[in-house]
Formats: structure tokens, sequence, C-alpha cells
């Protein structure tokens, strides 16, 4: 078993990462509870919930709440129905939330934890690649029906439990967009840890030593981050890389089209474009380009209106300025923070969708 | 004017208390907004909303929404459609949200600023006496239908710019309900606190300067205790002195039977003559039962449950216990906590509230 150990503003917690985590849930609490309430999915309840569950009554009154699988069930709705399922368990300040699932449940029931009684705490319990990103920042939000986690606090858990073993349950389009973000921890941060990632193939059936190494590296790299702007002004947009034409194609071609991991895939590609002509210089795009096509990354896209594109880019993170920022890169792991003009945008944009597009 | 520096676990700010105030908060203001959003209710709008948005329209965009007044707007609902109005006026985390209003306000535009975008800044100017009491300590909530407050976060204002000309229009119940609070802090503070108080006679032409320095005393004693424990688990239940069997009271008979100052009247009331029989102390029972009493609070109860008074007082603050727990005094300035004994309770509510309607 890994253990790192993250610095928050106000206090810190570890995040394990092993086999079989699930079944010695009771071994990562450093204090006594009143009771546990675990909030999960309807995808990982048939898997984990037994085992999460089993490994805690013993000494716990443990009771759960399973919440639609997507995206959808970060709703005010579904919300305020947690927090009378909360009461009507009996919950009080000194009971225990887990948060069973990936980032759409660290996100729900982290902002449950945040604001049940002002707050109570809660444990994370990633069951995907791509959480390793949210089980770090103490993020924690739902959704409003006019943007993404709009509603939301700084909430860090007082625990994440990463069980590698749950990630072998993810179907396929989820490890790969998992390990986008994983990729992206590794260009923003030096090229040893994007040379160790590009000699990784993705495939069915994970290497459990290799992914637990990655995970916890990129974990790494994101923390260290956080630790130094724990409140997103400054260095903490270098996290950013790759999501702000992400973003725009997840919303441009309704969300779904691409997972998420898929569009940041395509935006860092961008940003690095944009970095070898800002900066006059010469970046591994060749090769990036290379891994994500070999792992079946989409790298094609369908006719996009390039001015729209540019327009979601220019209201991602509510931009302070009427300028598109991007994170580029001057070398692997040297990232920095751009205003873009718009005109030279468009042209770049609409080059490299030709070009993806003819490869 | 007066100025109280507020120091909390991660910031500070100021509580600045005077004449006029409203007309001057953009000297208030400690850094460059991109723009500004009140939230007031139907009651305030009428009488102060033009000044504060006048005192800012020169420099800052400036929109804003009205609530019901009253309990009813701390909903879901409301809470839901004031973030949808804040998304519309284009805020972002360079907003600030400014609380105009009572404590129902505080509590409610208080979190939708702590959890707007996961959090921006927020100004309180409260307009009633009570809110002296909210605007320290971070507090902030909205209800939930199966209880009060039970969903909120610890989010301090980044200033409070209180204008004792704004207490001139509430009406006079409120008065009394405020000063209850004041009273609360002179008697767990110390004897001389009270001393000041007990000359005051309340009337409604409210003696400015007067008001002004009890205020600023009231708002120190709670700002001492919260400093010292912002989160609520030790000596910050002290500020908790008359409110159990306040908070039973009223939700016994119904809120708004009697204010929850009124309530909390009876509570102290209470809470001596119990600190009197445990303690065997004589503390100043008559001289504060005769200050209530010639400042017309209502001191006789209706007909009711002592089984179910306790039950609720057992239920008050989630007790972690099975007892009821009570602020006690060992004398004025002297508060202490005690878990009492289920039968004795039952005895001492039942004498207490004859003696109280006999008197």
């Amino acid at each position: 078993m890994n253990r790192i150990t993250i610095q928050t503003s106000t206090n810190q917690y570890d995040v394990s990462i092993g086999k079989g985590l699930r079944h010695r849930v009771l071994d990562f609490l450093t204090k006594k509870y009143s009771q546990i309430f675990i909030i999960t999915d309807s995808n990982v309840e048939p898997l984990y919930l037994d085992d999460v569950s089993n490994a805690l009554k013993d000494s716990y009154s443990v009771n759960y709440s399973v919440v639609p699988a997507g995206e959808g069930s970060k709703s005010i709705q579904i919300y305020y129905d947690l927090m009378t399922e909360a009461i009507h368990a009996g919950l009080d300040r000194e009971s225990l939330i887990i948060a069973l699932g990936g980032g759409m449940i660290g996100d729900l029931a982290g902002f449950v934890a945040a604001t049940f009684m002002r707050g109570i705490d809660f444990i994370q319990m990633p069951t995907t690649i791509l959480a390793h990103d949210s089980s770090v920042g103490g993020k924690v939000a739902i959704n409003h029906s006019e943007g993404k986690n709009l509603i939301g606090n700084f909430f860090p858990p007082v625990a994440v439990i990463y069980d590698i073993e749950t990630l072998h349950t993810i179907p396929f389009t989820e490890v790969r967009s998992g390990y986008a973000e994983i990729v992206k921890h590794s260009l923003i941060h030096n090229p040893s840890f994007w040379n160790q990632i590009k000699q990784i193939e993705l495939t069915e059936s994970l290497n459990e030593a290799e992914l637990s190494d990655v995970l916890l590296k990129g974990i790494d790299v994101k923390a260290k981050i956080v630790e130094q702007d724990e409140r997103e002004s400054n260095i903490r947009q270098f996290l950013n890389f790759g999501h702000t034409l992400g973003h725009a194609l997840e919303s441009e071609l309704g969300y779904g089209v691409l997972t998420h991991g898929e569009a940041i895939a395509i935006g860092m590609l961008f940003a690095l474009q944009v970095s070898e002509a800002i900066y006059q210089v010469k970046l591994p795009y060749q090769e990036i380009y290379h891994w994500f096509s070999k792992n079946d990354y989409p790298l094609q896209l369908p006719n996009l209106s390039i001015e729209k594109l540019v327009d979601r880019m220019r209201k991602d993170k509510k931009a302070k300025s009427q300028k598109v920022t991007m994170v580029l890169l001057k070398a692997i792991g040297e990232p920095t923070i751009e205003q873009l003009d718009d005109q030279k945008l468009h042209l770049w944009l609409k080059d490299f969708i030709q070009e993806l597009n003819h490869h």
C-alpha cells in the first residue's frame, strides 16, 4: 500500500492506494464516529457496497443511499433528498459520510457532507481512474441547470481510500478517460513522468502495480500544485491544461459524445500546437499524438463551428477578461498561462481541426 | 463610528457600527469587485435598498434580489432561485454579495455566497438588533423541512457594516427580541455589563449612543468566544445560555408565538433557577426577572406538556447523549455546561412554569 499526505490550508489528510482496501476501511478511520452513511451510485452499489458495509458493520451503525449513476444525479433535488435521508438515518455532527464511487459521487456526497449541519467528516473511496484527479483539491459541488459545478464548496475529505481492485470494473472508455488526466499531470510536471507513461499500453486488463504507481505520481503532482494554491487563483490554473478547448468540445458536442478525458486529450494536443506557435519551441507533439492514437482515443471531430468553439473557450472558467485564457507549455514540465488573440486563435483552431481530421 | 476586528481560523474582518453607514458602503470595500449583488427582503427593500444601491452605483454594476420577509425564505427553492438570479446577473468569482437585512437574510445570502462557484465574498449589513448575534461566528444556513439550519456552512463575511440608523425601523417586539441576546451576552460575560443593561429602559425611540455601545459589547463577547472555538465544540456552547428551553418553547408553541428573544428570555430565567438549585448559589434572578417584566417581555406560558418540552430539550443541538445539556451559571460571568437528570429537570421545569404563571 502507498500513502501520500495532502496538506490543505486548514488540515491534512492521507490518500492511501492499495489492493483490497475496501475490506479494511475500518483501519483508516482516525476517530470514533456516531454512525456512518455511505453514498454510492447504481453502478457501484452491486459491486462494492456490501464489501464496504461489511467491513464496518461490526463496529458501526451503517446506513446508505444509492443515487442513479451519471452526472444527472448532481442535481439540487437529489442533493436535498440525500439530506433528508441523512436526517432520517439520524446523522449528527459526529457522523461520517463515505463517498463510494467516481468523481460524480465524490462531488455530490462531498457537498452533502460539507453542508450537512454546516459540515461533517467525509471519506472518499474513488472507484475510477479519473477520480484520482478530483480526490485531491477539496472541490465538491452539484450542478445548476445553467452550468456545471456552480454550487459547491472547498471541503477536503478526512481521508481518501483508493482500492486499486475496484478499477478493474470500469469500462475501457473510462480507463482512457482517466489516463488522459494522468497524461496531463505528466506533461505539466516533468519529462520523466511523461516518458514513463508513453511506454504504457492501455488494455482491458490493467497492470495494478503500474497503475498504482502512475496514480500516485498523478496525485502527487496535483497535490503539490493545490497545496501551493488552494483557491485556484494562480498556479492552480496549470491543472486546466487541455481543458479550455476540452470543455468547449464537451459542451459543443453535447455531454457524453466524448468522455471528459477524450475531450481534454484533444484539448492538450491543441494546446501543444499553440505552444509551439507562440513560443517557437519544438514539443513532442507527434509522440503524444501517437500515444493517444495507438490507445484508441478518438482524434477526429465532426464539423464544428470554430466561432462557437472560441466563444465557449472564452466563457470557460468565467474568464475575467474578454480574451481566451489557455495553459500552454514552454517545455514539458513548464506550464504557462497566456491570454490569446481571438483572430490567431481562430486560425490555429481551424488548422488544428483540419489537420486532425486529415491525419 | 466604532470598529471591532473579528479573528476567524482563516482570516479576519471588521464589524463597523455607526450612523448612516449605509450611505458610505463604498468606503468599506477592501478590494475591487467585478460587480455587486444585493440580497434583501420585502420589509427592508422599501426602506434601505436604494440608499445602499445609490452609494455603490457610480463605481459598480449593482444587481439585487428581494425575497419575502420571514423565515420561510430560508428554503431550498428560494436558495436555488437566488443562485439562478446571480448567474443571470453575470456574477463570477470576483463578485461581491451584500446581505442587507436581519438574521434571516444574513443566513440565506451568506449561504448563497458560501456556495456560489464554491464561495465568493459577502458583506453583512444587519438591520436588526438580533442580527448583531448572527453577524459574528460565520454561521450561514438554510432550513430543511425537517429542521432549522440543517443545511449550511461556516463562512465568515469579509465585513459587517452596522448602520445604527436602520434599527429605528424595526418593530418594538424585535427590539425586545434583540435585546434578549444582549442580555445573554452580558450574563455569560461579567456583572458590569449586566449592570449597564439593567439601567436601560427599552422604548420605541432608541438611544443610539447607548444601543451602539451595548451592541459593540455584545459583539465583543461573542467574538471572543467564537475566536477561541470556531467550530462550536466546547466554550462556544456558552452562547446557548437560555437556548435549550428557549428553542423547545419556540417549536412547542409553534414558531412566531414568541419571538426568538422572548423565548430565550424565559429560557434564561429557567437556567438561572436551575443554576441556583444545582450550585446552591444566589443569582440576581429577581433583578433579571424584573428587567424583563418592566420591558414587557411576555413571561406567562400557556398550558404545556412538561414531557414534550423535556423531550425537545433533549433533541436540541442534536445532543450527543440522551441527557439534556444546559448552560448554567455559577455566577454572573461564569458559565458552565451540565448534563441534567431527567427527573429533576422535570420537577424544576414544572415548578418554574407554575411560578412564572402565578407571578
